[in-house]
């Protein structure tokens, strides 16, 4: 049994954690904690989990939690969790670790994103992208992962084998994506106040969105040579799910029969990608680690489709694979 | 042309009035007025009104109002509202209040449910409670309404021909309500944080909501006897209604068609008053000042279902009635 | 392991039904029927079990279904139920059955609600109602249980403390309910196409509700006395959950305290029925096995508000709760 | 007052149109048809309109209409519409044609994506295209206006002046939009049943929807050159709206301010046109005819964002501005 600590656990994707955790029958939770003022019985702090999980959630304290837990699942927000992890890494743990802060290998992209000095680039230069469909052999044993971006997550599993196989103009991609709210955090905003986000949808974070940066490198990787994305996200009137829209332009000619083979041949041995033969709803893959993917050619140009759940495979789903992967147990534990 | 201002233009109700007196061809806006953190051009603060109302939304200067304007739609919230509405009587204003100050005659109620003493009892001992459906001759050349709450204009339209007749029971009545969250204001909260409210319906204010004393005063006013009303109001993943369903206990024997007669002759003038032969839904009068109300005898109980679009009817469109009653316009004009 | 059929495995229910059994440690799906046009692999027939489970929905044959399977959960509408029962029996399965068929003591009283001859009467005697909180020892080894109807479970949870104590008025009670729209199965209609449910919600079902008399069924069998119940149900636009808003009159005084004590008394050892100090949201138990209750005392009358998800408490997630009675396994394997 | 027919009044946009001309004050509605199945009092065929109008829909009797109306909205879908137009026309009535049969020029283009011979070429050949903001002047006087589709509309109207003053690239558009479900007519379907749209967004129509050659063709009219666009339309969980995000390559250096100057010369004394200086949401334009419009510059690409109302600006409304501009009216009566 790997004794699992959430560390933020008052949040979406902390609730997320727990209540994956809960089903998983090769881990326990055993640590929750937060910051003071949302600390509780977590009955209390999450009225879905009475009589499902007798825990408090308490501040952090890293001398109880050493020796307690195996692994954090670290659900902190960005800039606050790079102050953190140092500290669970110290005491022993394993961290697969929710923000940004590990996931941007160039200090001066991070910088300029995030606003904040990066204070832990030790650390970072370590970590694995936890991108287990790209870099499973990587995290592997690994005791720090990044775990990835949701955006990110959906459309560099639409990309990958477009770039791996360097089918497409590296200029040329658009990432358009539609996000359900809980993606927004748990926190009340004028934005989305729910007479103001009910029967409505607009983009947002024009050109300057956090994950294109994240995108841009994971794909530069991925194909081997720089690539230029234009990321445009939206908000939608749902609670989970991201849609994403791939656009793109081959190199040469190409159909959508060649690129489903070419899809089906890449993921053939992944559990959570499923390659379909028509467009993928974001309520196929609700609640659930998967996600679904759809390739075609029109008009000149190459169309791909991807859904996944935010909060699973784009948060706290991915993290438990992770550390499945980690901990070298079935990947799919706790996660089908 | 009637000269409007609105007061407190910057929430939900402002908004409505606002989108009313734009549709109006006998009424239009002269003046609006919000607290001063709430102001700007009215399209900046409701991209909806961009190219529709070139005012502007500035702090309250009751000398620039006095002779500028013919009548104040007054969308202050309770108690802020009595400290205002004696000013604007004075600048020689009609008023049609929205709060609930001038809606609660007795002192002793009014100060017990809205915690806070009541100062402005002069006005409020003259105030005509603006149900125009029941009150009509009272509301006819008057300079102060009270303007009925959202759910007590449901629930009194459903009951009012029973309790004229004296056909149930007055301990017997149980108000079930639902609202859409635009009834919540427009300050985010947790509770309608997008991701909270969706997908979810839940009673709040139980045994203590503000409009069941209101409820209660006019159905006794009705009734000509005390009435002990039970009203339970729930939050529903919508954006416009109050769906009222309403049990009482016939004093003798009635039955379904007896009743739809009697609902049909009460309201048999009334315009904005439809008594159909099914349940309504909230949808069919969402954006409308109609009520539509469907009356049924279910094992020897009575269940009558209203419907309102709570901003409408329930708020900014019978305001805009009341309006029409006191200046001598025809009652639908800007309604239709 | 438990060997599971699905009978109707391409409706709502049967979609739930495979959910919770693909994550039940000590059972397994072994087979999966419906009608002929819509049978096809389990991740054609719903998108959203592509990885997941690789059977084939076919078409029933119970020479082949004997012998296979150990038990089945037989997700058939009501009257085609009962044509099928009989054989499942026969062919050596345990019979956990979603419809109304076996539900009804009286067969006047279902051939007037359901219009049709009861075909089966052999069985309906010997069918017990599945409500484990009520009637667990009479579950327990038994071959054919009748799983509750959605409303009458999140009905009778909240009222089955009150009956049998002998508290309430019998003639008192009002169960206002309203239910998503999951609930209406998934054949398309006129009024739960998207544009007409979305932003709406209505009553229906006035006075006719075929859950009317299972409720007062199984409330008589509590209370030991005829119990007469006004049931009205609501269509809500949301997909999950039933609340239950229960008024009813005390017989003598009582407070909100009391009642409380006596419900944590009463459902103190039950795993899945959770007695709360504020009221319920329908999303508190969406995609689980709780039932969420509170109770209270308002002006001279008692309100309980409860809440299930209808397609797990209120259908396949109670089936497999019986199912685990019945085979005297832990009676939450599967459902946390 | 202008005397208006609607035909094909029973479905969304008919009845769109009935709203739109019952706040006209210089139109009135005179004769409503529909299939014989579908026709009855316009209260009983749409609850939202009791009280509101009188008329009865009946089935089309053309002698009884000529002479009664002096303008036909025609509702009718598409390919049944060619049936009646010429009907119309040759009793004298101008008529404003929701359909696609007189929009796209090319019969070969028309007949290859809609399947059917075209039957009225003669007329085909006059009809005007009537998004006013670029077709004013053909359209004052005419008898016969095809009203574009609902992408088309918010499309081109977000590309107009890249195209008009040749600064994109015109094989490089991808034009991503999401519609609200009242765009998918009232006839349900699996796909829009509640249960499976609801918290769903999905793409649809891929490479294959008829709204791409009539945005190609408008284009290349408005550019004066062949544009290719790739037009990928998606489905949303809300009523009302269609939100299009463009991107396209321009051919030299530009950026946002450059474009935002260039898009308020454009619309500059545009009634229904709004340039914002951030992202629209569809709920800015719902119930509106207005189009809100905001460019940027994203890394090398240009992306602009629209939102219209699908059933006024994208088809009732914008046939009502048609109708005012035939007619010589004020083209925002009835529309603001």
């Amino acid at each position: 049994m790997i004794k699992v600590a959430i560390i933020g656990a008052s949040g979406y994707t902390g609730a997320e954690s727990i209540d994956i955790i809960l089903r998983h029958n090769q881990a326990k939770l055993v640590y929750l904690s937060a910051l003071p003022e949302e600390c509780g019985a977590v009955e209390e702090v999450f009225p879905r989990f009475r009589g499902r999980c007798n825990l408090q959630i308490e501040p952090l304290d890293i001398d109880k939690l050493s020796g307690l837990a195996d692994v954090a699942l670290c659900c902190l927000p960005h800039k606050v969790s790079m102050g953190f992890v140092p500290k669970l890494l110290d005491a022993g743990l394993k961290v697969v670790d929710f923000s940004a802060d590990y996931r941007i290998k160039s200090t001066e992209v991070y910088e300029k994103f995030y606003q904040v000095k990066h204070t832990d680039t030790a650390n970072l230069e370590r970590a694995v992208y936890g991108l287990p469909e790209l870099f499973r052999e990587d995290i592997k044993g690994k005791d720090l992962i990044a775990n990835p971006g949701c955006y990110p997550t959906g459309a560099l599993l639409a990309l990958a084998p477009l770039l791996k196989e360097a089918i497409v103009e590296t200029d040329s991609i658009v990432v358009n994506a539609v996000t359900g709210i809980s993606g927004a955090g748990k926190n009340p905003s004028v934005k989305f106040h729910y007479p103001n986000m009910n029967e409505n949808i607009f983009a947002y974070g024009i050109g300057t969105h956090r994950h294109m940066p994240e995108m841009e490198q994971i794909a530069g990787q991925i194909a081997g040579t720089d690539v230029n994305i234009l990321f445009q996200p939206h908000a939608g009137p749902f609670d989970r799910g991201i849609l994403s829209t791939v656009y793109c332009q081959p190199k040469g000619k190409t159909n959508g029969e060649q690129l489903t083979k070419l899809y089906n041949d890449f993921y053939t041995d992944e559990p959570f990608v499923q390659i379909r033969n028509d467009a993928p709803g974001a309520k196929d893959v609700a609640w659930t680690n998967y996600c679904h993917i759809f390739i075609s050619c029109v008009k000149g140009k190459i169309a791909v489709f991807s859904a996944i759940d935010n909060l699973v495979k784009g948060a706290s789903g991915q993290a438990v694979q992770n550390m499945n992967i980690i901990f070298d147990l079935d990947e799919t534990v706790g996660l089908l």
